[in-house]
C-alpha cells in the first residue's frame, strides 16, 4: 500500500447561491483517495458506510487503485450524511445538518498490507480516531499528514494535540490555525503550531491560495481565479489528497518537493469546485492536471531585475 | 512632471486591535506619492488642505520630489479627516468619523507643468473632481491609473462609470470589483470591468495580494505574510503609488512590466503596515524595497516538472 488514509466516506446535501445537490456522494477520505489515485497505484482506504452507500461508488474507487480491504460496510445501517448551505462568498459555508448514523462505530482496524504504508494522511475525525490508526502502525510511516477542524478544537483540544505532535504535515485552514495558536499573525501562528510537533504546516485559504510553511521558510501558492465556483465542498481534502499523492508518488520530502506538491494539490482542488461533489474529479485525466499546473506557473511567473540605477 | 497625482491630503485617527493612533498624516495623495517618490524625481500634488497641516511634512515631501504647485493651503481651515477602526481581521473595519473640511472646497487647477505629465494617478475622490483633473491636461498621459471605492459606486455610479472609461487602469478591492460588476466570480468580474473601459483591472485583496487582469491574461502576486501588521491604513494607496511610480520611472506598459509594477507595489504596500500612518515609509531605503521584492520572488518561486511516467 503505497498510502493509507482515514476519514469520512458519506453523503451530501449542498445548497449554494447558484445551486443544490441533494445527495451526493463525499466525505473527506472519498476526496482524498480520489485525488491522490491519480498519482498512485494502491491506496488503502479506511472508513465505514452503511449498506446504503452506492456499490457503483465503491467499484469506481477500487478501479483507481483504491483498496477497501478498510472500509468498513455496516449492514442495515445508514452512512454518515452532512448537509450544508454556502454563504454567497462560497468561502464560508453553515452547516444545516449533521447525522453521524456509522460515523459513531467507526472504530479503524487496519489491515496488515496497510500497518506497513509508508505514507499515511489522516482525514479529518475525532483525533481519537485518528491516533488509533497511527497506533496501529508497525513502523513509523515515512510521512504523516493530517487535516482537522475547528469542531475538534472547540471540543477536543488535548486529543487533538497529542495526535499533532506525532504527525509531520497539519494541514488546516487560515481561521483555524489562528484558532489553535491564539495568534492572529500567520506568521506567529505557523511558529507555534510549528513548536508543537509538525515539521511543516499548510494553511488553506481557499480562493485566496494555500501557505507552506517550515521552520525558516515559507512558500505561497494561489488559488487560480475561476470563471464559476459550483461548489467548493471537498475542495480541502482533494487538495489533501493531490499533495500527500504526489509525495508519495515521488518520494521527496524536500522543501522544494513540498512546494510542487502544494501546487499539485491546488490545481486538483480548482477542478474540484467546477461541479457538485466528486464529479468533476472522475471526468480529468493526468493531462488536465499537467495544463492546470501550467496555468498555475503562467499565474504567479515574473521576473524582475532588483540592482537598478 | 513624471507623473501627477491627486487625491486627499489628511489627519486619520486609527484604531486596531492591538493599538491606535490618534492624529497621523494620512490621505490617498500622500501615501501614492510617497510610494513613487522611490522611483522618481519630480511628482506633481494635487490635493487641498487646511493650514492646520504640518509644515515639516509638507517640507519632507518636497525633499521628495513632491511638487506642491497644486497643493491648495486654505488659511483658518482644517484639513480632511478620517477616523477609522479596523475589525480583529486587520482586513475590515469601520468608519467611525469623516470631516469633510477643506475636501468641499477642492476644486483642481493644474498648474501648467503638470498638463503635460505623462503618467496620471486618480486617487480615490468624488469622480467629479477625477474628471477634472482629467479634462485639463494638455495631451492625453501615457498612462492614465484611478482608484476608487464602494462610496462612489453607492452614490456616484454614472460620474464613476464616465471616469473609468477613460482610464487604462482601474485599481480597486475584490468587494468593489463584485460590486461595480454584479459578478461573484472575480474572472467575469474582471470581463465585466474591462469591457467598461480601461485596459488593466487590478483588484486589490489586502492579506490575500492582488490580481492583475487584462483582456486575455491574469497575474497573480500574493502578499508578504507579515509577522506583525499594525495598520494597514493606505496600504492601497501604497500599493497604487509603487505601482505607477514604477511604471513611470521604467516607461514601458507591457503585461511583463505591469506585472513588475504589481510586486514592486505590493513589496511597499507591505512596509506600510509595520507601523501606522506614513511612519514606515519615511524609514526605509531603496535597497530595503530591493530586498523585500526578493522576498516575493522566493515566496512563490517553484520549478515543476509536467511531463511524467
Amino acid at each position: 500500500m503505497q498510502l493509507v488514509t482515514v476519514g469520512t466516506v458519506a453523503f451530501d446535501r449542498i445548497e449554494t447561491p447558484f445551486g443544490k445537490a441533494d445527495k451526493v456522494v463525499g466525505g473527506a477520505a472519498t476526496y482524498i483517495s480520489l485525488a491522490a489515485s491519480f498519482f498512485l497505484e494502491k491506496i488503502g482506504l479506511v472508513s465505514v458506510v452503511g449498506d446504503d452507500f452506492p456499490v457503483e461508488v465503491m467499484a469506481m474507487m477500487r478501479q483507481r487503485g483504491i483498496d477497501q480491504a478498510g472500509l468498513e460496510v455496516l449492514k442495515g445501517k445508514e452512512s454518515f450524511f452532512w448537509a450544508g448551505r454556502y454563504h454567497y462568498d462560497m468561502n464560508t459555508r453553515d452547516t444545516l445538518e449533521t447525522r453521524l448514523n456509522v460515523l459513531l462505530e467507526l472504530d479503524p482496524k487496519l489491515p496488515a498490507p496497510y500497518k506497513a504504508a509508508k505514507y499515511l494522511m489522516l482525514g479529518n475525525l475525532d483525533p481519537k480516531v485518528q491516533a488509533k490508526v497511527l497506533d496501529q502502525m508497525t513502523e513509523r510511516p515515512a510521512l504523516v499528514a493530517m487535516d482537522t477542524m475547528n469542531f475538534w478544537m472547540d471540543n477536543a483540544l488535548d486529543d487533538l494535540r497529542k495526535v499533532i505532535a506525532r504527525v509531520d504535515i497539519l494541514t488546516i485552514n487560515d481561521a483555524e490555525a489562528r484558532q489553535l495558536s491564539g495568534q492572529h499573525s500567520l506568521v506567529k501562528a505557523a511558529n507555534t503550531i510549528l513548536a508543537m510537533g509538525p515539521k511543516y504546516l499548510v494553511v488553506k485559504k481557499g480562493e485566496h491560495g494555500a501557505l507552506l510553511f517550515s521552520e525558516d521558510r515559507v512558500f505561497f501558492a494561489p488559488a487560480l481565479p475561476l470563471e464559476d465556483i459550483i461548489d467548493p465542498t471537498g475542495a480541502g481534502d482533494t487538495f489533501a489528497g493531490g499533495f500527500i499523492g504526489y509525495l508519495a508518488h515521488t518520494q521527496d520530502h524536500s522543501f522544494d518537493n513540498l512546494k510542487r506538491a502544494i501546487i499539485v494539490g491546488s490545481a486538483l482542488a480548482s477542478f474540484c469546485c467546477e461541479k457538485f461533489g466528486i464529479q468533476r474529479l472522475l471526468e480529468i485525466k493526468r493531462e488536465d492536471i499537467d495544463h492546470r499546473i501550467q496555468q498555475f506557473v503562467d499565474l504567479v511567473d515574473f521576473d524582475i531585475e532588483l540592482v537598478e540605477e
